[in-house]
């Protein structure tokens, strides 16, 4: 049941990188809605590996196939079925993990969970789950930009390592522009000192974790709910929830511990006919609603466990071994975590749009 | 809705500060657990608010009732109700929230969500709504030791504005250790200095921020979900529901971002007849399921929004007006936040020991 | 878990007959609502025990209060805390039942799923919990009228034991004709005899059984979801879910069986600018959804299990005991049930009203 | 949201008749189940037309496919994805429909529902929506039969139109027995009435209804919820989810009304080791929980809407046409229904286990 997110609009995922099909159902989209794969398409291939030599060279299609849900190019209301087929079934690939626990891989936690030696290991722990996701946001997304005109979500790279991009002039802010390099960060200058740092543990077959920003706005004040599903406590698990995500912050974050309440309280003004504040310490929520400001967040990444150098673990048994993985690998996920914290984002965004319409 | 929290150890909230009572419904509690009134007073106690010169001297007892669910001191399976009265019911004191919305406060966003201009302002985004989680909390926690001998969950503050304490032992962490000063720091030097600091912005009629650390150590591995309801991922929406948080890291969190792979791998061996970790940078949890280490982790809170000084703001028609807080109000609210992050933190695993308990 | 009902008109409800209260949270009520204890007092009174000779004389007065969720007579969109004390709690009453299992009564069932030997029995199924059902769903009710004018709910009772009243009108059908007599038959001379047949039972220490039936018109078509949530299954599993029923039938129901295809279609035709039918063997659904017509339903009740006279059974070991009931005893509890259909029929309703609300 | 069903283990279906695929996600199947395709396709070609000459001759062949959640034939824990193509998606056959709301279909509601005039009329109200139910049902059996040894649950006709099976010795009761005629009727002389009165019809474009036996045994005590979620009312709103079906009783039903409490209440006795019950009144369950006896239950299903004879209505602007359905159609779903009411329980009985195996 933990393979299911959101309360109206609601996406369940399914499916293991090395069984025959990875996808999702999304329940709860309203009807009348254009939908295609073509709209769904564009972030599934953002989020794919293989594009650049960046990233891992396991070039895979994943073509997105809608199973139900839509007549004619327009969704019904019912779930819509999404599918997209796994090229590559190889579990043999894998085969040490049912007996040796890959360090900071699942494969040992899952055992202990399932009680399974499965030889994919911590099989849904995989950045194969997400491709569900990224399907369901595409049409979340779809549906917030029908239903409140001039809506953005954009996340970037905000640092990788130590080499952290300057602060973001938020309007400027675009996929077209995050997508102008192959780090996703809308800094030309910080990219390419990122993208040699990369290269540079590439080549040592090490990892980079980093932090990646997203920024939400066009939304109305409002959405959110108080208490448990505060907006942001939805964002945070949200975020949580996406493989190798060790932090989140909202507005001033860490950061802001080290102000004053006189320095961080934001002020309202009168903006364009509604309250707005002067300045977004709150990252656009209160009391767990939006408050109409930018809803702004970052979250932590880690290194990717996964690394071309040997390493000592111990077996299942607890016997020492090293382990050498095999293959080339991704020596940093963040640029393509961009699409998938901006799909969860819109996953999280629809379902508290959905929440608000019902008011009497 | 949002006032349920958890899928088998279940909570739903009621209550403003200044209605009847506040409380909650705990669903789900296993049968057969001894309880009474004395297992939850404790941390009602320890969460009140007139503790000490450092917090607001409105001297609320929350005297906490057991409605229903127990007999004869012993759980019977069925929903406990909780309910706390509130002393004081009067929403004049607070009559300018309806037409002037505090900065940084929910009193805005509340009247876009719900439009109604209640007296008491963002009523359920007051501090007095965490009495039900904590009631609920001490009985989570109750049922965590009963089921699993030796299980440990100590929150502390470990940082104020810029004074943070210094690595703890987490072997030595103790809710008496915590308690033995005001401030809730383990470190007895470090808390002299959060204390003086506090007195100084209290007098200054501001308010401060931090951290608090939190530690979870005797839980078996296995617990947890995987995908959407990863234990981090739900660690992390608990935390962030709590008023005035702002940041949720576990592990390594951001500070691991500046780690290499090589280096932030948990390196498995054996432990005392089950795999262990040489470090901890996952923070107990991989792939969303506890491995048997401590779950650690920190939060960011926010120096409160309530200050004594005045601030500017508009009214909800947007015309300029000067606010001037009444009364005298907490500078810090870090202490009494500890209590409140422990009572979620046992909701949080309590919920992920249910689900995992049925296993084939 | 499961004392929790519906998914945006979400009511949980606490206690057994013997703890201090009992009651309900109702989280999902919309903000702006007229509401005071008045509103919801009345089916309350119509559910109490002892308001004739035909039931059992235990005077509960059963005064609400309402906890939380309103100001000044205005829902604020927030938990609804209801409570309802009980006057009377002595355990001791019952004491056989933690040793002997009554006939049909849930005692032997609870022991198995909860393990204690309650004083009590099965605790939560006393007809004592359905006060919080009651409560919950007059508040449903009054958002149903307030939202859509001109709706009504009414149930009454259809049969006693063999004696069933003649076909009703529905356009006749409204509480004040039901309640002109003490046994809630809408047909004063069928009433007479279904009087005179419970208080033959009820010398005899014996109870009797029957039909209610429930009428809700003036709801607009299109409520409902398709699949498993069905307007027609929801409804059938909160009547299922009152103590004591058996049966449940929409439409034609059981009797629907006998006819064919094309005498049981509902043809369509013009009515009132809107699409009717000229005949309701549907129920007011189709496909899960309502179409616009009047939803009717019917429910078995069986003959409650507390009886006065002496009984055989045998004790949680197995040996033989015979059991004698304390106190008289309700003969036959349908008045009583009428209200309580009512509320859960509300409930339903509501939610459905609600999950409609938010089409694109 | 309405297309998932269960607490614990959940299945959430998709698929409209016309699309590219049917089927349905389940999740919270234990891990460590052995699960092929094979365990899944028997159901599924019980439930499929085309069987007989009794039912329609659209000969879909129905062949599932797991897409996720078992590696090497045994269960993993995660969702389990499963998929049965469509042969056949020619929306133009059903044209009309989008504006000729068919007499008792779910044309007109969906349309008040959704605002989207699909050609596929009702898509979800279909009966091939059935499949994900049968397909995750299968599942559900396999964990029980594996769970508790012995276990049985069995479906057969009881009535077509006035033709009634004789009362069933339980303990006879087989699949085996029940798939001895094309109407599954375990009753043979029974049985071959039924069969020529389905001709009948047929030949007359008429069609039938009847009702749905389903026994259970084997089962333990104590499954099952108090209040809500009574085992009672999981299978009432199991059964009305399912198309057609409007009516639902346990045990002695609507029959039970005409008994008196003397005669109704189920005597206590020592039964090997436990206590059962001299007779079944209560279908098997007291206070909405299992008490070890068999569940029986009993379901009304109209005669189908869809028939071979013109039939009167109005388009959905009201004007009077004459609708004349194109093919042959099933004249009696009752066979074919049996797998599906099968399915159903088992999704019921399944989660009510895993609900109760997390005891203390």
């Amino acid at each position: 049941m933990s393979s299911t997110f959101g309360t109206l609009f609601r996406t369940t995922t399914f499916g293991e990188s090395h069984g025959r099909a990875v996808g999702a159902i999304v329940d709860g989209c309203p009807a009348n809605l254009p939908l295609t794969e073509a709209d769904i398409q564009p972030q599934l291939t953002r989020r794919r590996p293989g594009q650049s030599a960046l990233s891992t060279p396991r070039n895979e299609i994943d073509q997105v196939t809608i199973l139900s849900g839509t007549e004619n190019g327009i969704t019904l209301g019912t779930p819509i079925g999404l599918s997209v087929n796994n090229r590559d079934q190889r579990p043999g690939d894998y085969g040490d993990m049912a007996t040796v626990p890959r360090p900071s891989h699942a494969d040992y936690s899952y055992l202990m969970k399932y009680g399974v030696k499965a030889s994919s290991g911590g099989g849904r722990s995989s950045a194969r789950e997400t491709i569900g996701r990224v399907a369901a946001g595409a049409i979340a997304e779809k549906w917030l930009k029908t239903r409140f005109g001039g809506v953005s979500i954009v996340a970037f790279v905000s640092s990788v390592n130590s080499i952290a991009a300057p602060e973001m002039d938020v309007e400027r802010l675009s996929r077209e522009l995050v997508d102008t390099n192959l780090v996703r960060c809308p800094d030309a200058e910080t990219a390419q000192r990122m993208i040699a740092l990369i290269e540079q543990a590439r080549d040592a077959k090490d990892s980079l974790g980093g932090t990646v920003t997203c920024v939400c706005s066009g939304f109305p004040a409002g959405l959110g709910e108080p208490v448990f599903d505060k907006l942001e406590a939805k964002l945070a698990q949200a975020m949580l929830s996406i493989p190798a995500v060790k932090g989140f912050e909202i507005g001033s974050g860490f950061g802001g511990t080290l102000m004053r309440g006189s320095q961080h309280n934001d002020v309202f003004v009168q903006k364009d006919g509604r309250l707005g504040t002067t300045t977004n310490y709150s990252g656009g929520v209160q009391g767990g609603i939006s408050n109409g400001e930018p809803v702004v967040f970052r979250i932590a990444i880690k290194p990717v466990a996964t690394i071309g150098m040997a390493q000592e673990t111990v077996t299942m048994e607890g016997s020492p071994v090293t382990l050498e993985a095999k293959g080339r690998h991704d020596p940093c996920v963040l640029p393509r975590a961009v699409p998938i914290v901006e799909s969860m984002t819109a996953l999280v965004l629809a379902d508290a749009a959905l929440r608000q319409e019902y008011r009497i």
